[in-house]
């Protein structure tokens, strides 16, 4: 069996056996209807499920019903939304949530239990919910749909964020959107993955939040963490074959996959971050532990100063080595390396003189490399971000107006 | 005697008895000398001296200098420049430090052990030495000079911030200068602070570290802490009258003095922070303990989502709402009461209708006013801050080149 995973090509959360999905343009936000903004994602058969969300005390209203329901570990179909992120609601946004999934079970014919919502959007204002109610039957559920279910959860996303892997008999397929208010260890805004694998529902949770920590808790755009980020996975089995469980051998391979597509997801999700023109992404080496190495890792990755200089093509390192020693990480600043673009800067507690138009035109490019080696350990850890751009300030100004 | 400290006008760093400061053009970042870069602030008379540095690991140079030099808890005179930071620089920029002190001992005839040294600018590269070797004997000492050396010490700071206040027989002065790197728990960039009270050393660094808890820890622009923030208090006692101890009656009169110009030289900072148009106060009350409301307001201050609404004049609320709910202070969603600008638009747990276009207009003033309480305990904290323009991405795209 060939245990490395591989794209698929076009692939997305309806590539793994039995996934069917569907949008359609329900006017939530724009009364003109001009985007898709309202879908369904449907399992044939019953899933395991397992879900990560946000950390912030304030909760939206789906999130808060998801947490409640996932308690069976199980879920058949999620209905989701962007426009308005039903966060800040109140009682009657509770109430709307329940409607959405209520309304969704009845239309696929699966039970209210077994369906979760999902939303993102300005936070605050509650639904049209006469629109949701109208939209919601008129979803047509089909494997071509899932392309289209992306698309209704894009915000200010400039591109879909779909993909899917192949490892032996199984898929994983997922979707994600970000691509503001977005932080480490909030999860993202919205992922939701798929697979026709046979998964445990403790395993799944457990490989969940391991992929996790290596993908979407690494990225950072600015520093917000949101109401309502969900990362969700749905495993229902279609593909047949043997339980996975904790100790299967097969364990290590979906882990693996399951890392892989997450990854993915999350540098596409930082790539696009909003504003963005560039993917930044840093290595930090030779920490003491792996908390250290995470911490200065998104440290830097978070700098607004950091961000600008990148924006600006401009080889101002120092920056760098200042966001990691604010960062919390253990750090002997004359001890530390550092590289952008393979072209030493930093060593030693001392500046190496370095051609400056070679490191800015590197900076130029649409992926930028910074490795910092604080030669205390053996710890690394990788986080992703992107530069911040005068377009960040437009797009968030002019955000619910 | 008048308890109450009022502002002298045009006052500033030398405003107090004894002090005298002077700057020089010595073309330390611009070979070409278009602007005051170098200066010396001086006593007459001896100086009980206190501090606050820079949380960062990464230390300046002369951060660590003056470190080392303050145990005695004594100063003269202090040699300062803009234009390059001295940090990240070895041990070229340690012996850098300590020979332009060698020099302002020389140049003003005191003990170099009494000379402190500050440096503000780009982080990595080693001084010009042989400019500042040539310029600071040209430095000329008077009372007049409190302004000069205000200018030589800016970056992109756009106004000079100066301030005296008088109360009883003695005077406090201070200059200060950010407005980028700048964020709660690092001090500010850099502050100098001068009285001729006549003040015991340990009650003098408990009273500036109590000033800072409410004025410079409480203000961001980017969330990035410099290497090299110092806030330095000398005092020379020249006003005569008996020593203030922590036990004086006329503790508590210092200390609100000094709280009243160092709120003042932050707030200064925070308005004009780097491309910014307007301050953000931000005021969180009804917080479970004192560390809650702090953490609540700094963190609703820096958020980049809520400077960004801000900026745009958009009453996006939900923003300040999901900033406090990830700031790791305790909060019950369910009892939170928001304002902005004395127009309540959320209250227990819901949103509360408003007049969308009334705030957008108030949004649109110099000083915009966000009151959150928690209704948890009776904890306060207030925050400054300044909005996220595009402006600011301009200025630090661009900074080193």
């Amino acid at each position: 069996m060939k245990s490395e995973a591989s794209f698929i090509p076009d692939g997305g959360v309806t590539s793994p056996k039995g996934f069917l999905a569907g949008a359609v343009k329900a006017g939530i936000k724009y009364a003109d209807k001009r985007r898709l903004d309202l879908g369904i994602l449907f399992s044939e058969a019953p899933c395991t499920a397992a879900a990560v969300f946000t950390t912030n005390l304030v909760k939206a209203a789906p999130v808060l019903l998801d947490q409640q329901r996932l308690k069976s570990g199980k879920a058949r179909a999620v209905v989701m939304n962007s426009g308005y992120a039903n966060a800040c609601t109140g009682a009657q946004g509770m109430a709307d949530a329940i409607e959405m999934t209520e309304m969704t079970a009845r239309h696929t014919g699966v039970s209210t239990e077994d369906v979760l919502a999902a939303s993102t959007g300005v936070i605050g204002p509650v639904f049209p919910m006469e629109r949701i109610r109208t939209a919601i039957p008129k979803i047509k559920l089909t494997v071509e749909g899932g392309h289209d279910i992306e698309r209704a959860i894009m915000t200010t996303d400039t591109v879909p964020k779909e993909a899917a892997v192949k490892v032996g008999d199984y898929t994983i397929g997922g979707i994600s959107k970000g691509v503001g208010m977005l932080h480490p260890d909030m999860a993202t805004l919205l992922c939701f993955l798929t697979t026709d694998a046979n998964i445990e529902a403790g395993f799944l949770k457990q490989a969940l939040r391991k992929a996790m920590d290596i993908s979407f808790n690494m990225i950072s755009v600015d520093g917000d963490g949101s109401t309502n980020d969900t990362v969700l996975i749905m495993a229902n089995g279609m593909a047949g074959g043997k339980q996975i469980t904790k100790s299967s051998k097969m364990a290590d391979i979906f882990q693996d996959a399951l890392n892989k597509i997450c990854i993915y997801l999350a540098k596409e999700n930082a790539r696009d971050g909003e504003g963005a023109t560039k993917l930044i992404e840093v290595t930090v080496s030779g920490a003491a532990n792996l908390k250290d190495a995470r911490l200065a890792a998104r440290t830097i990755v978070g700098s607004s100063l950091v961000k600008t200089a990148v924006h600006g093509c401009d080889p101002n390192w120092g920056r760098v080595i200042a966001a990691a020693g604010r960062s919390g990480a253990m750090m002997e600043p004359d001890k530390v390396e550092l590289e952008i673009g393979g072209v030493t800067l930093f060593k030693d507690g001392a500046p190496v003189p370095f051609e400056e138009k070679e490191v800015a035109k590197y900076l130029g490019g649409k992926e930028v490399s910074i490795a910092l080696n604080l030669h205390l350990g053996r710890a690394k850890a990788m986080a992703w971000g992107c530069d911040l751009s005068a377009e960040y300030v437009k797009i968030n100004a002019e955000y619910t107006t």
